[in-house]
């Protein structure tokens, strides 16, 4: 369990007032919890950005489910890299399109590496790797 | 369903080399695909900047269980606003800590403020707002 | 003159370990001013989401000055949208190629849309649109 | 001087509609240009990511003239690295506010380096280091 400590901030007061007004308007009630956001979220992109490091993230993608062979192209990849992919999470958006959200967890260039090969998959219509953590590091 | 069409890009020959380069890396094993990809990526991100729109995206968050109360807040603020919230997915990533991937549907500006207010949650470690789409008009 | 006011972050000592190391790289002597800096990045992106609010920013576009007509058209387009345009630095690449960035200042939905004008016309190899600010609300 | 080549893109017709009322509010007149800038951003975008390769961009300052010694700061940092940073422009924004763009060429990590200096010196109140190509290889 991390220990909490405090440190002060000088800050211009205006700037201060505008930075409350807008996590007010986000959902913050603490400005601590803001600044915490801040840090954590800058931290994430720099671990992205180092190849070896260990990362979490997730693969959204859509695509229409009649296309032949489509499903079963994106399991396959998944399975070829199966020791990446925690889980995943499927929806119907309609007759014809679904949504999956797979949980990746790996070395960051292996970790982008399987989303970029789902994306470019012919008939995903459209796809994002978003950058989360393993929260070990961000206490 | 939509009828293909076809139309014909004029480009220098160094350039197509290069972008030929790039999606090969990426996985593309078509030209086309990449570039209705760059379309339709283009187009997602229009539709996000429109408050009114349709959209479906997810929100990513990942935070320590033990914290006190933080689950039950986290599934309140889902419950208030149950019709955004198509499904969620939960992982244990360690003793501690938790990642929850929600897929949520409606209006740009209500799907980005349940988000934020997920995120600004105290005691949620990170947390990101991805852009998908319902599909629908992305044939 | 804004007046300093200070404020304290309480957050794990493991976190703000990270943080110091981060900031320390990328050339910060001074944790405050590494804070400012993530607030005041986060009002500006604030700050051009809305469209009546006065911004200042910069159009980058690199574009082969032999193109015929291309260079005039550039300008004519600066002079209709004259009273946005502050100023231009053009930078000669090679012997093709020329880089020009504009410094442009008003109403946000203005600056994009004359920044989107001038990258999208015919012959322009690339652009992009930058957000700063007038540095007005932002002691 | 590149050779113009012309490729088929088979899309459908819907997704085609959508992209042409789209360019056409941006201000393309021309379907291929718009084509060829999203090939382009995606490939300095790639440039940027190698550290190695020779790119050009801009890195956009505002800072309070007043503060001490801050404008001779920048200056130093800049003489320091004076083989990155071509050319130079500074506008006034107020009787307090200066806005100075940069532009800078060299290796990628090279570029990034000293326009991290630069903006996270005591006193910049905001930065921006913005990615543009020496237009050499974007034929």
């Amino acid at each position: 369990m991390a220990t909490l400590v405090r440190f002060g901030v000088s800050i211009p007061d205006d700037l201060l007032d505008k930075f409350d007004v807008l996590i007010a308007e986000k959902g913050y009630t603490n400005r601590s919890e803001a600044i915490r956001d801040l840090i954590r979220d800058r931290l994430v992109e720099d671990e992205w950005s180092r190849s070896e490091h260990e990362v979490v993230g997730t693969v959204t993608v859509v695509y229409n489910h009649e296309q032949s062979d489509l499903a079963q192209k994106l399991t396959e990849i998944q399975h070829r890299q199966h020791q990446l992919v925690i889980s995943a999470l499927h929806v119907h958006l309609d007759q014809h399109n679904c949504l999956e959200v797979l949980i990746v967890r790996g070395r960051s260039e292996e970790v982008k590496k399987v989303g970029e090969l789902l994306i470019s998959t012919r008939g995903v219509k459209h796809g994002k790797i978003t950058m989360a953590t393993t929260g070990k590091e961000l206490e």
